[in-house]
């Protein structure tokens, strides 16, 4: 049978071999489904498939060890999003993107501890959080691991001649009632890398870059379905138009002024400060359990 | 709006400016609705996700002057062959794909020569072809540009040290009946790269990397739409099952063996040789004219 528009599909599909990994089979046999649809859909040039080989040859170039080109290529696309949102809790917090700047080993801090290493007397802000199991009940010994850009929108990976390693990381584990609590300084919004071939594409597509402000999660517990998230600043810039999707109301936390001395004094700092409070909630393990 | 399985196409689309030029708005919106398709029907784990990244970087970091491992994983799913099925004429000769080895200039050369460098008398094959326009009219002065392996199934640039540059590579002018007549071998099949990516693609399928035997024609005349083909040895392992999907049955042509002296002499061969006659279809560059 001669490949067609109408056959190419199944020429592709009946290639593989019956004995494949199923799951594998499925896999690749969508991705021929749905990628010839779209190429019969939208029937570019020879010229533009060209343009879309040497795009995808270019993001896969500019991968290093840190940088990973396909992930933000996926993010843009929005694709990054909606495994997370497939993959998420079914009751519990809300899920989002790792995004790319968890690539070092968060170091471990006790509770009350700051994470940030640059201003004196360990930021003006204090993030309070609980972890707890769908029910409410509060889950002790759980572990937090904590990552966040500074004020001036950079991760300590991205400035290891300003920022000493460590610098927005912790991994904590939560006291008796659940409770992680640390100081910190409230994080800017920040653009996605744009020196590379997917800021090229943004350009063209009349996109901006830029994220707004966020503090990563992710909360694990025995028994627990580990959650990947982030608490994004409510107000920030670009709240409503993250270049990566990833906001979610739900995860939107007013990180509020306050300027009574005896919550000050409640949360062991000094003057006016900024307070952020949120309840992480985890899905048991096994659905339904 | 929160980000949702229904609500993320249109969330991406949105993000696209309006004075986007249209067809890239066109081109990155239809993959973004053909992409979050695919991603919600086969529901990929984060892990089988992260697989997917690390095999395009894989293909991406695996491309260099001489290997584009992108092309190949376009040939090997199809796409590449439904692009230039889309693209392919109306009423001549069917198109087929460019191929990865079309990388260096073919040497000028006349009518009867041989473009077999390497065997004494100039291989034991003669191609036959004629340049006509969808009437049937000869096209004199066509370019005709030639490439194939050797019967070991090599081309020159993979030989470097075995070959002479523009073994098994001819560009040719027709001459005042449309014809182009030249010496060569017999190609072989051969198997496409698998010590990248997609050889490990193709293991994981269970699929074979051959290609069956081809020589490769770019035919250009004045007025005329440009062709990219191959012309399929008829009989050749692999000629229905080839790797990247390329075989159409009215490029196979049967490369036919010839004993009779007088057919030799009129060719300008001694002995019994392989005769391949083809007539190279070309349409009018504007439709209908």
């Amino acid at each position: 049978m001669d490949f067609t528009e109408d056959t190419a599909v199944t020429a592709v599909k009946d290639s593989i071999a019956p004995g494949t990994d199923p799951r594998v089979a499925e896999l690749v046999g969508g991705l021929v489904e749905h990628l010839h649809a779209y190429v019969r859909e939208v029937r570019p040039t020879v010229e533009e498939w060209n343009t879309a080989i040497g795009f995808l040859t270019a993001v896969g170039q500019k991968c290093d060890d840190t940088r990973q080109e396909f992930v933000l290529l996926s993010d843009v696309l929005g694709v990054s999003m909606l495994v997370e949102t497939i993959n998420g809790q079914e009751t519990g917090t809300e899920s989002t993107v790792l995004g790319p700047f968890h690539m070092t080993e968060s170091p471990r801090r006790e509770i009350g501890d700051t994470i940030d290493l640059m201003s004196d007397g360990g930021g003006d802000c204090v993030m309070d959080l609980r972890v707890l199991d769908a029910a409410g009940t509060p889950l002790p010994g759980a572990e937090v691991d904590i990552w966040q850009c500074t004020a001036d929108g950079f991760y300590d990976v991205q400035q290891p001649d300003v920022q000493p390693p460590g610098n927005g990381r912790g991994l904590f584990r939560s006291d008796d009632d659940g409770r992680v609590r640390f100081r910190t300084v409230v994080p800017s919004h920040y653009p996605v890398p744009t020196d590379g071939p997917v800021g090229g594409l943004l350009g063209a597509l009349g996109r901006h870059a830029y994220r707004p402000a966020h503090v990563h999660v992710i909360a694990r517990a025995e028994g627990h379905r580990e959650l990947t998230t982030h608490l994004f600043v409510a107000g920030s810039s670009y709240i409503d138009s993250d270049a990566v999707f990833a906001v979610k109301k739900s995860l939107v936390v007013d990180f509020e002024r306050v300027e009574a001395p005896e919550v000050a004094a409640r949360y062991g700092v000094e003057g006016p400060f900024r307070l952020a409070r949120y309840d992480v909630v985890l899905d048991a393990a096994t659905p339904g359990a």
